[in-house]
């Protein structure tokens, strides 16, 4: 009997990374189509991405749900648990990338009619280029623990928020300079906020992976302590 | 022995208790005064919002820690552990609405220089008292466990969408008539856009106050499905 359980047991945790993958899979696919549809003006890939958004709802539901379940049942040992508790938020982050990818693909399907104005901004192929790698890198580290890859997603955000900030006050300015694209220009003011905010979800999900394998919270701290806790301290689990 | 670890295991849960409350008042004064600094163009609330951010990520993080902590030593009983599981969930969205409310701060500081321009959109005072009033009742909801408020809450999270569409229409008029007040006009701009998020936020909390008492997840259900789940069914736990 303790047997059977403990196979159950592992069954539920090896669902819930299956699953992890699945989910963090399909999020990469739709920011890496996003950028297509918004640097190529391509609907075909703006669809895929909204068409996407459901499976990744109830993906995010499912892992949740069989998350609570393992935790309620199982009493599972300090390193399960927290890997658990870091699937829980994790997933949170995953689904609001999603939803800024389907953002970003609706307002492309929007541009495409009216002007493919992006090429005018090189800002964004080095945004998006950025976003994507780290949320490549952080669903890495997440997997691996490997919280020195966790620790340098989380300094590369600096870099999204400084590209952030310069395409806001281009597209400002393009924004005086021509009002008639105003419309236009707006719906990439947005498209650059979603880009960046995703950039924040990656970098959480990379604090969770230090939280993780420390076991200390190292959220609100300045970055250079977080880099020197990351990169300096050992594993202590 | 027993007893002794059964009065501290209380002492810990009153302990997160009493922080989400501490937190969720914080966050509830940082919404009235960004209000008040967004709408009365008066610097000081303003002031104080910003203040009060490095309190309110403290308090996240050490509700945190403490959840889990109580996660990993006491294996609390299924609704002890939900009431655990929806304060690690809604601390996330309480941190985030304490952004939103800095973002507006900031933006109501720019705005008092330049122009008293909030004032010339009726609807910010609408959004702003929905938002509020969400806020205020989703907290009310989640230390009572209220289905009802709850789901009551998650159904007025439409009418800010509606306000804030209104909003951006009139906003984006505004910019092409009055190129000159555009910088002004795209602060405002993002404010609307942090009052629609903190709905978004004062929902999710809804949410997870349903999922507390239900114990079933009701996020990505069409509304009426949520409303009939949360007015109708009876309290399970």
């Amino acid at each position: 009997m303790r047997e059977h359980i403990s196979v159950q047991y592992d069954q539920e945790l090896e669902s819930i990374r299956a699953q992890l993958i699945e989910m963090a899979g399909i999020v990469e696919r739709q920011l890496e189509q996003a950028g297509q549809a918004l640097l190529r003006q391509s609907s075909e890939p703006a669809d895929a991405v909204i068409a996407a958004d459901a499976e990744v709802n109830r993906l995010e539901v499912t892992i949740d749900d069989l998350c609570s379940h393992v935790i309620v049942r199982r009493q599972p040992t300090a390193s399960d648990l927290r890997f658990i508790l870091v699937t829980i938020k994790s997933i949170t982050d995953l689904e609001r990338i999603g939803d800024e990818c389907s953002r970003i693909a609706k307002m492309a399907l929007d541009l495409a009619i009216r002007a493919p104005i992006s090429t005018r901004f090189p800002e964004f192929e080095e945004i998006q280029k950025t976003v994507e790698g780290m949320l490549r890198d952080v669903l890495r580290a997440l997997f691996r623990v490997d919280t020195e890859m966790a620790a340098e997603v989380i300094a590369r955000d600096k870099g999204v928020d400084r590209t952030y900030k310069t395409l806001v006050a281009r597209i400002t300015a393009e924004m005086e300079q021509q009002p008639g694209d105003l419309r236009s220009l707006l719906d990439l003011l947005w498209c650059a906020r979603s880009l960046e905010r995703i950039g924040d979800h990656a970098k959480n999900v990379g604090e969770y992976v230090i939280y993780l394998s420390h076991g200390y919270d190292i959220r609100h701290q300045p970055l250079e302590a977080k880099q020197r806790e990351a990169l300096g301290a050992s594993h202590d689990d």
